[in-house]
C-alpha cells in the first residue's frame, strides 16, 4: 500500500510557532482541552495534573504511588500509557476545529526502564495534523529531585470527529 | 534487519495444551500469577479481577465505572492497555521458569470502539514464548447483558529476568 | 482519551461471511484488488504472487531468495512487512466501496522468526471494517516443503478514500 | 506490568556525543556496519545507499523509482519500511560489541504522506541502547530538488546477539 495521510496534507498547523497558554490566557483550544481534562474520571482517578497546554503541545504529570504500581513496586506500564494518551489527544485536540472530539485510533509505547521516584511527566506532541488524522508523538519521565529519566516513548494516531449537540 | 527471534526458538511450549486452573488446582505457574497480581497496585485501584488463568493464557475483567472514563463517558483508551498489558504480561509468565520476572518491552494497540457497557474483559494470549521474549496477543471485549463488543487488540513484547533474591 | 472507532461501528461487515472467489468469479471486489495488485511495481520487484482473494482476506506469497535478504542470508524484515502491508491493505479494500482507494495509516509488527525456507506466505484479514479507517491484522509464515513456521504478525490501519477521477 | 529496560540501564551509551565517520575513519563500528550492509541483499535490489554511519545513527537513501511503487504511483510503504528498519538496526548495531549481530524484535511505523519525489532519506537513531534489547527511531523525507517532507516515522525494538563463530 501506499503511505496514507493524503488527505491530511492541506490543514497541517505548524505545532511549534504558538505562544503558551499562559501568555494568551484566552486561547479556547486550551480552554478545550481544560474543561475535557476536567471531565476525565480516569484522570482523577490516577491523581493527574494538567500542567501545560500549547498549540500542539500538552504535559500531564502524576505523582508515583504505590496505589498505581505493578508488581515490584514500580509504576504500571498502563497509567504510564494512560497518561502519555490523555497527553497525545489533547495535543491533538489543540489543532483541531472548536467542535471536534478526539478519540485514540491507536497507539504504541515503547517502555524504556521501570518506573520510580516521586512524578511522572508524560509529554504529547503533534507530529502531523490532517483533516481526519493526528499523528502525535509522547515521551514520558520519572523525576526525582534533579534527576530525570525518559522512562517511555509513544507514537499514537489520534482521530478528530464533530461532537454531537 | 532480519526479524529476531532465533534464540527464542527453543523453548516454545505450546499455550492450547494446558489445562484450566480449575482442575489444577496446584499449578505453581498460576499460583505466582495470583500472588503477583494480588500485589499490584494499580490493578486493584482500577477495581480489576483475575479472572483465568491457564499456561499461556490471562483473562482480567473489569467494572466500567465513571470514575475511568475519559471525556466522554467511555471508558478511557488507558484504563484498557492497562488491564490488556497486565493479561499480556501475565499470560507470558505462566510460561516463563519459576523465579522469573516478567517486564513489559513495548506494546501496540488499536482500539476498535468506545467502551460502554457493563464490564470489559481483557484476554492475553502468548503468541511465542522465548528464552528471553514472549510475543504477546491480547483482545478487550465490552459487555452488557448478553452483548459482547470487541473493543481492543493488542500486540505487546514481554521480556523475562531473574527475580532478585 | 476515549478508544476511537463510532464512526465505524454502522458500516462493518462481516469478513467472514464471504464466499471464495473461485466460486464467484464475477466478484467485483477481487477483481479490483487484482488490478491494483497488477499496478503495483514493488510487487513485481519483490517477486509476489496475489494467492488468495475473499471478501475481507487476502493472501500474498513471494520465493525467498538471495535477492532479498540481510545480511545473515535471512528474509529481510522489510521485505516481510511489503507483503504483510499489501496483504493487509487489500483485505481493506475488498470491504470498501467500488471507488475507494485503499492507503496505509500505520503498521506495527512482530518478527517472531528468522524467515529461511523457499517461500514466504503473508496473510492479511479485516479486524474492523467502518466508514473510514479499517483495521487489520496480518500473519506471516515461511514454508519450506511441509514445515511451515509462523516468522511474523502484524496490526495495521488502513484508510479509505475516493479515487480521483 | 511494569515497563521493562532495567537491565538494559547500566550500558546506555549516549547516541548524541559521537564524532562522525568522516573524523574517524577507522571507526570499527561503522566499518562493521558498511561490511555488514554490503551483505544485504534486499538493500541492494531496492536500490539503498549507506550515507552516514556514527555511534548511534544511521541514515540510508534510495532513488524514488517506478519498480518500487504502489498501485498509484507512490514509493510502496513496505520499502518506506525496509530502509527505515535497515536504518535502525544498524543504528542499534553501532553501540553493541564488536561480535554482536542485530535482529529486528518488532517495529511500528506511521506514514505520514504519500512518498514521491526523486529520493527517499531514512535515518535511524537510538533511543535506549541496554545490554540485550536497543530502542530506535526512524523517520524518513522524500526529497525533490529544494524540498523535504516527512513522509513517515518509525519506533523499533532490536536486539543484539552474539554472531556464531
Amino acid at each position: 500500500m501506499a503511505p496514507g495521510g493524503d488527505r491530511c496534507r492541506s490543514s497541517v498547523r505548524s505545532a511549534r510557532s504558538a505562544a503558551p497558554v499562559s501568555s494568551a490566557p484566552l486561547d479556547p483550544a486550551a480552554a478545550r482541552v481544560r474543561a475535557s481534562f476536567a471531565r476525565q474520571g480516569a484522570m482523577a482517578t490516577l491523581g493527574t495534573e494538567l500542567t501545560d497546554v500549547v498549540a500542539g503541545r500538552v504535559v500531564i504529570a502524576l505523582p508515583i504511588e504505590p496505589r498505581l504500581s505493578q508488581q515490584d513496586g514500580f509504576l504500571h506500564a498502563g497509567v504510564v500509557v494512560a497518561a502519555l494518551d490523555s497527553a497525545c489527544g489533547y495535543a491533538a485536540l489543540t489543532l483541531m476545529p472548536d467542535d471536534a472530539e478526539v478519540l485514540t485510533v491507536e497507539l504504541k509505547v515503547n517502555l524504556l526502564a521501570p518506573v520510580s521516584g516521586e512524578r511522572l511527566v508524560a509529554e504529547g506532541e503533534v507530529v502531523r495534523a490532517g483533516g481526519t488524522l493526528t499523528v502525535c508523538r509522547g515521551d514520558a519521565y520519572a523525576e526525582q529531585a534533579a534527576e530525570r529519566v525518559h522512562v517511555a516513548t509513544m507514537l499514537a494516531t489520534m482521530v478528530g470527529r464533530r461532537a454531537r449537540p
